[in-house]
């Protein structure tokens, strides 16, 4: 388990310390809408354990990463995108885009995406 | 473990069937290079089980999510844009722009890649 990382933003949002709105809680990982959403439905899946990006991930992380798209193909019914679509994007670094080094997904829906995806 | 179908063109890349140049090869998955590539580095991490999306994980996908993203990450170090950074994408049906109906991650890098994805 990596220790939680006091200057990291998500997680003090893990934590409870800055609020977000979460529409997934489990014990492995948390869903909040993204502030500055690019889509309808623009949501982040991040675990609660501090992995700075998924340079970082290896075969341990598979459980988590269970639980991670699991929940997202959950979130995505019962938000009423899974039919039409959607796209899941993490980045990873500067040329990635990467703003917070705090691993996290991006689930964009409801809005055709268009192709290259950045 | 789904069956293989002999109508997808990734479960028929995954059996040989019809080339690609592969990255990646392992029990649990392939990469390839995309045909059409968007940026400098651009491939397909896929598991060689038929998965149709990214919809249809469950937290029994773990092993196979934690093989790919490890993979994944090794494959940027090998290919020398770990440094700089990169993204990784998939795509759920048609909004999503998904065009074919096998579970596969995009990994671009060695460009700037802008914001939003698409």
């Amino acid at each position: 388990m990596r220790a939680a990382d006091p200057a990291c933003l998500f997680c003090r949002i893990v934590a409870g310390e800055i609020p977000a709105t979460r529409v997934h809680d489990d014990e492995a990982l948390i869903a909040i809408r993204d502030i500055a959403p690019r889509a309808p439905t623009h949501v982040l899946f991040m675990p609660r354990e501090h992995i700075p990006s998924a340079a970082d991930l290896t075969a341990d992380d598979g459980p988590m990463l269970g639980a991670l798209f699991g929940a997202a193909a959950e979130f995505a019914r019962s938000e009423g995108i899974a039919d039409t679509g959607y796209r899941m994007v993490t980045n990873i670094g500067a040329w990635g885009g990467q703003t917070v080094d705090h691993l996290h997904v991006h689930l964009l829906g409801g809005r055709s995406m268009s192709w290259p995806p950045g």
